[in-house]
């Protein structure tokens, strides 16, 4: 434990049990250490990969053996998709009584292993330091690392003090930009697929100037893990969800160069059997992997392009408010208050218009969040944090993991209801810790990103089953019933003049709130 | 969807995604099956645990990719050391779209593995059938089998109609019974431990029969799958879950045969290195392994030691409602019903006063349902499903399951509060489908086996990272805010009297109904 604090760790989102009862007796005795409680572990893991995004450093879990991991898996899966960092500490039986075969005795490393970077069972407690030097290490580059404690490697003397991990090492640019640059410059119809580290503000006006320079045309990669927004930054679309769609917006590509972001894959795959959005005629180049500085490289590629230098100094640090007064006013007019029927249109622009300056903005929203997306072009600056492995139920947790991070901004979580109700136990976490977190429920009552699917597979006049499986609205949940119980006030909507009404109350009262908005 | 059909298996608890829509329309064209949503895969894994213990036969899952699966992995782990068979469903990506690496690609079968008994990935359509019935034997046989199905294998046209799986063969009576009645004669104070099938009216019979022959003790294992009880039944003790207070009941034995039940071991491994459970002394002997039958086991037993013949004809199918007229009305008087100061006490004396004849009772009340499992045995006749594998969450998923399996009967689940906060979504599924589900929440606001387990320790004066971690009161969770939520009507009692009104209530009502018990 006073390792992870030297290497900066400090926040552990935690669920244990008897065999971590010893870790969290040595988290007593480290005075900058702090404890949250998750009711579940997903909300744990999720919190974790929250918060790495908004303080660009890792938190650490503490679970419950193999089952309390297999709890969190689900958004382990998110962060490590995500690149956010993670101590993920499990416990598990003594050395010497695995082999009893207790009842809560399984595989913990197996388990761990699909969902994680780096894994290892610690063997002695002589040798944890050096075991969790080694993970936070691995969390500091951006890595998912799970280290098991069984349980006499916890309780045991451990000999010599506490030891300090290596620091990540600085990404680097890599050496494509001189290659992109001369291919940009002989392309025809170029687009530039910005993902990762590109989406910062330093990145996005980078990029803004490579575009200017050279006429490529810019895209966000679907889901991004973090990215900054509105107040008057550049906004380029985001790739589409469906292959189809996202298959036309590179058709025309000659050259389609990434920088941060990964060359773009179906999300599923479906009878039509396509492998492939880009084109077969399109050249594919990397400016800059995912884990290398997309925003150095995109400044490279400005400059070899020919851009003129940059108008406004750049800014922005990990986790820090956004430079607002620095940005140029280019943002036009914020999005206007809708009023009368509450539909995802009027959602999003009641979002877009009342979400106040610095904003984070967990978008869980699915089917729900398309209309907020275009509306938040033009809203006041704020970062948006998304469903990076598309494993659902990590709105609540993400946002309750932002707030921790961040307890001077506000968080907005966009969240669609079914996939709330796989998480909902962090709004208990978030009444707990009185952290800033609006959460606005879609409310549609059904699972309708597969009522989509099943329409545009041709299967939608579904029997019995299908009827049942999508659902939501027999017997219809009450978001705000749920959200009392965990002690977070509510307030329901029904039009959207009522939404702007629970939204405006939401923001202006410390802690959390939720708003169910009936659509 | 056939084949499972034709194998017996017609209950699908269920939460699918885009990958599974395949399966789910082909289940739309099965006209026996039946599809209940979970709104959280936990709920569906635990609610095949609860529907295989009380029908006696599996139900199937259907789970969305590496996710889905991990989300339902802690209540397949409790499932699985039930010995509940289940036909555990997963869907993947087309065989030819896993190496894109797509957002929710994962390693689904090395997920899968630690908690399941057989796993395999379907590899083609033209197999997905024989497939599935080699599942079905597994499933038959009290195992979770896990089949993995591509997207491609479900949606590619399979020739040949459903497969009939093999009926699992009879279980076997084993050959020990000669060997055992001798150790028995010749034993000095034997202990017979009774688990597995040995807990059924037959087996618990033909025990009591042992016993009065040979002069053995009886004990029950600390958590069995399925325990009859009540209504004038043999209610030996069961062994503590502590393991000084479980050796200290073995201490003596000459001799330990066990009947369905593993031989014991700690439940968690302590500094003190315990072990084993028996003493160095204790001969230990198998009657019946935990996969064979143990009634009839029992039987030739009590017959080789002399026992007279039994007085009523042995009864009791699985399944099936208790035969409380055969019963010999040896009870006695029922528990008083309490009054004054709601204590554990007295909540374990109202449940067991209240209880209706043939109630499920499952209980997941952790240090609030011992006072209970005393209190029951002078109870109406009923059957308790305790937790065997340790991983909590598993009360309300499995009442849902032992619900629809059971639709003639009452369940009540008892249920500790921070145990329930994992899994409250199974409450939804309990309010579509009206099922006779009433869940008692002991409300202790605590994680209160810690604090038990941290005094016994001797760390009990824990700093802030102990108390956040223990303590679930801060702020409280308003239980019947949440079942009102979900759909369930609900009470909050704060008196013996309140808990005995509103139980008597619940209980008469149809449909599910949750009293919130302030202790």
């Amino acid at each position: 434990m006073e390792t992870a604090a030297t290497g900066g760790v400090d926040t552990w989102f935690a669920n244990p049990g008897t065999t971590e009862l010893s870790l969290v007796a040595a988290l007593d005795e480290v005075p900058s250490a702090r404890a949250i409680l998750g009711l579940f572990e997903g909300v744990c893991t999720g919190a974790a990969d929250g918060y790495a995004r908004m303080a660009g450093r890792p938190a650490a879990t503490l679970l419950h053996l193999g089952p309390g991991l297999g709890n969190g898996l689900a958004n382990l899966h998110n962060a490590r998709r995500a690149g956010s960092g993670m101590l993920n500490v499990v416990g598990d039986h003594p050395t010497w009584h695995r082999a009893a075969d207790a009842p809560l005795t399984t595989d913990v490393p197996m388990l761990a292993s699909p969902m994680s970077d780096w894994v290892r069972t610690a063997g002695s407690a002589a040798t944890l330091a050096g075991d969790a030097a080694e993970a936070l290490a691995v969390a500091g580059a951006g890595g998912v690392a799970t280290l098991v404690v069984p349980a006499d490697c916890q309780w045991s003397p451990a000999p010599g003090g506490p030891l300090v991990p290596p620091a990540a090492p600085p990404r680097s640019a890599g050496d494509a930009a001189p290659t992109v640059a001369a291919a940009l410059r002989g392309a025809e119809r170029a687009v530039l697929l910005l993902g990762g580290s590109a989406l910062s503000e330093r990145g996005l006006r980078a990029a803004e100037r490579v575009a200017a320079a050279s006429g490529c045309r810019l895209l966000v990669e679907t889901f991004p893990a973090r990215l900054e927004r509105g107040g008057g930054l550049p906004s380029p679309p985001r790739l589409a969800y469906f292959p189809d769609q996202a298959a036309a917006a590179l058709a025309d590509a000659g050259l389609l160069v990434l920088a941060g972001a990964r060359d773009p894959v179906p999300f599923f795959g479906y009878p039509d059997g396509r492998r492939k959005l880009t084109a077969p005629g399109t050249q594919v180049l990397s400016a800059a992997a995912p884990t290398e500085d997309a925003e150095r490289a995109l400044e490279e590629l400005a400059d070899l392009a020919g851009a003129p230098p940059p108008r406004a100094p750049a800014a922005g640090q990990a986790g820090a408010p956004p430079a607002a007064a620095a940005a140029p006013a280019r943002a036009g007019a914020r999005p206007e208050l809708p009023t009368g029927r509450l539909t995802v249109e009027a959602l999003g622009a009641a979002v877009a218009a009342c979400q106040p300056e610095g904003a984070i903005v967990v978008d869980e929203a699915v089917t729900s969040g398309v209309a907020y997306h275009a509306a938040a072009a033009r809203a006041a600056r704020h970062t948006v944090l998304s469903l990076t492995g598309g494993s659902i139920g990590f709105g609540p947790p993400c946002a309750t993991g932002a707030a921790v991070a961040c307890p001077d901004r506000h968080v907005i979580n966009l969240q669609a209801d079914g996939s709330a109700a796989y998480t909902l136990q962090a709004l208990w976490t978030q009444a707990r810790e009185q952290l800033h977190v609006t959460t606005v429920v879609c409310a549609n009552r059904a699972y309708r990103i597969l009522l989509v699917e099943l329409q545009r597979s041709g299967m939608a006049a579904g029997g019995p089953a299908t009827a049942a499986l999508t659902d939501l609205g027999e017997p219809a949940l009450d978001w705000a019933s749920l959200a009392r119980g965990f002690g977070v006030p509510a307030a329901r909507a029904g039009t959207a003049d009522e939404l702007v009404t629970a939204l405006r109350r939401a923001l202006a009262e410390p802690g959390p709130y939720l708003v169910e908005a009936l659509l």
